[in-house]
């Protein structure tokens, strides 16, 4: 798939690839700058997954595809022979990261698995590899958004929280490339869209993405969920998942339970999107998730740091959302209603 | 009272009296910088109630009054027998302020009535009643904190939401100062208070003020308090009132309501503390208040703001949170469990 493909379904592009390197999109200076950076090396792809300039766990993955390329190339350049070894500490390094981000683990050993059997330039089979990656992703996410869509209905309004979109996937979106699908369809005429607190992914990226794609979106604070939900503007939630387990529990970015127990009170649906790869089988349920917890300052002003300070903050990346308050799990491989253990299991065996 | 008696129950004056005029604590630089400013005009402190230097609704009554006597005081010096001419100036550029906060009338009425009755220097008298508008709404926090302390009981944890402190009020704080009370008493161990966007007035001034006087806070971001209320740390919510209606619906700070649904559905109890000034018994149900919105821009990235955006904000001060939800609301004049129309009614004839 050419980039025009990519870019005929959204006006944003978190990364782009091209004869020079790694054209990443520096998402931490959204929305106020619009800058993108060439990467040419491994390395340079691994510091800016590190330095979250791309985030999102499908973009990491994808990204980390095309830096396993680079390293190759210059690993072959500098030894015909011997770039097999020589290129290990690029995967490690790019491994090393963003140690928690699943789909990063699983492109690298696509790529490791590649390299094995590869003999001459390695070049054009890996580009075609981490090509294939990324398009297999958009496709996901093609699948996803209509399958999405043919749930919402007519559904006028619907609300999102976190940025599952274009910035952090191959090129469409999750939650929001369902929102997409049923924007396209003329059906949704309005997005809400949380802030997101601390990191404000929704204030700061989805709002900025839906504009460049022209849907009309409102922000609002994480605390108005409630209120907008009693307004009746939103008969749907649709959001992303980190991390499913094998009953349909979901992690994902803190916030998402909260607007889940709020979405039942009012008789608001709630969606999640997600790919097939972020179901984790190996987890039974959403109790054995461990919630990442960052660094308290970014929630606490820096008066508030001294070392006689009595003040704490408390600052969980992630929450989980039961199963049961769940009403529908889309992948691309199917939707999962009322998600249970049964009910999943049915996802397992169908191909992506 | 002296300054001396607030400051044993609190380190946090919002305003301090002097010969000089009014000393007003800057709440827009906290918790950054702390800096008084001293205002000797009634039109300045009109200028520091509209620029938000301080605010809370108590707080903002309390101020007003002072600045009756500030202006009464320039009017009488210019002009001993035409000053309560002159000065109606004064108390209508007060009144204009802030045209919501029901607090600011009824202390300027307050001020109006004890005018009326004046000969001779007017400093005096009208100084004796800014006071006790203050010492009246100290006690009254006094009040609620014990009532709200015994019904809080062995309780170690509970969340609050936006800033309810004695920066808000003469200076011990309504839900906040029933934390204080509790907090004395030695039961309660934590406290864990929301950031509360926009304008975040729980991590700017709650847990400032939480510090100064040594109580151990954690701050959260507002999406995280359901995920906390799952963990069990927190079985009471304390909040303030903004405006209570006659059936007891509470309007408050944006994400009261949201607090007040999830707190439901965790089995954690919900308590109001405000004083009886705040309820409104002309107003017969919460859906007879109407809610103001802020401008977008508190939300919204100024790169959002061009002429072609099709995003917006929404951007509500206040919800309105059904009596239902609502455990018991603590007032000076006693609490009402389980508030109802009969309930509250029984509030209406007790003494302040």
């Amino acid at each position: 798939m050419s980039d025009h493909s990519f870019s005929a379904v959204s006006n944003v592009q978190a990364l782009k690839w091209s004869d020079r390197g790694l054209d990443v999109l520096d998402q931490r200076l959204l929305p106020g700058e619009l800058v993108y950076q060439t990467f040419d090396t491994a390395a340079g792809v691994a510091e800016a997954i590190a330095s979250m300039r791309v985030r999102g766990a499908p973009a990491i993955g994808i990204a980390a595809a095309y830096g396993v390329v680079l390293g190759a190339r210059g690993c072959f350049a500098r030894d015909p022979s011997g770039w097999k070894r020589a290129i290990e500490d690029d995967i490690r390094r790019l491994a090393e990261s963003r140690p928690t981000a699943v789909n990063l683990f699983w492109a690298l050993d696509r790529m490791r698995e590649a390299i094995a059997g590869i003999e001459g330039d390695p070049v054009p089979p890996l580009l075609a590899v981490a090509r294939k990656i990324h398009e297999d992703d958009f496709a996901a996410n093609l699948a996803m958004g209509e399958l999405g869509a043919d749930i919402l209905g007519g559904c006028k309004g619907v609300l999102t929280h976190c940025n599952t979109g274009a910035l952090a996937t191959g090129g469409y979106g999750t939650a929001l490339g369902v929102i997409r699908s049923a924007w396209r369809r003329g059906t949704l005429e309005r997005v809400y869209a949380t802030e997101t607190r601390p990191w404000s992914q929704g204030a700061r990226l989805t709002v900025w993405e839906l504009n460049e794609d022209r849907i009309p979106a409102t922000l609002l604070a994480d605390s108005a969920a409630a209120w907008l939900m009693k307004s009746g503007a939103v008969p749907w939630v649709v959001v992303g998942a980190d991390r499913i387990a094998a009953n349909g529990d979901v992690a994902n970015k803190i916030g998402t339970y909260s607007l889940a127990v709020l979405a039942r009170h009012h008789g608001v649906k709630l969606m999640v999107a997600a790919p097939t790869s972020t179901v984790d089988w190996a987890t039974a349920t959403g109790r054995d998730i461990v919630v990442e917890e960052r660094d308290p300052r970014e929630l606490l002003h820096p008066a508030l740091l001294g070392s006689d300070s009595v003040i704490g903050a408390w600052n969980p990346v992630f929450d989980v959302t039961p199963a049961e308050l769940i009403d529908v799990i889309v992948t691309e491989a199917g939707t999962v209603a009322n998600p249970s253990p049964d009910a999943m299991a049915a996802l397992r065996g169908k191909p992506r």
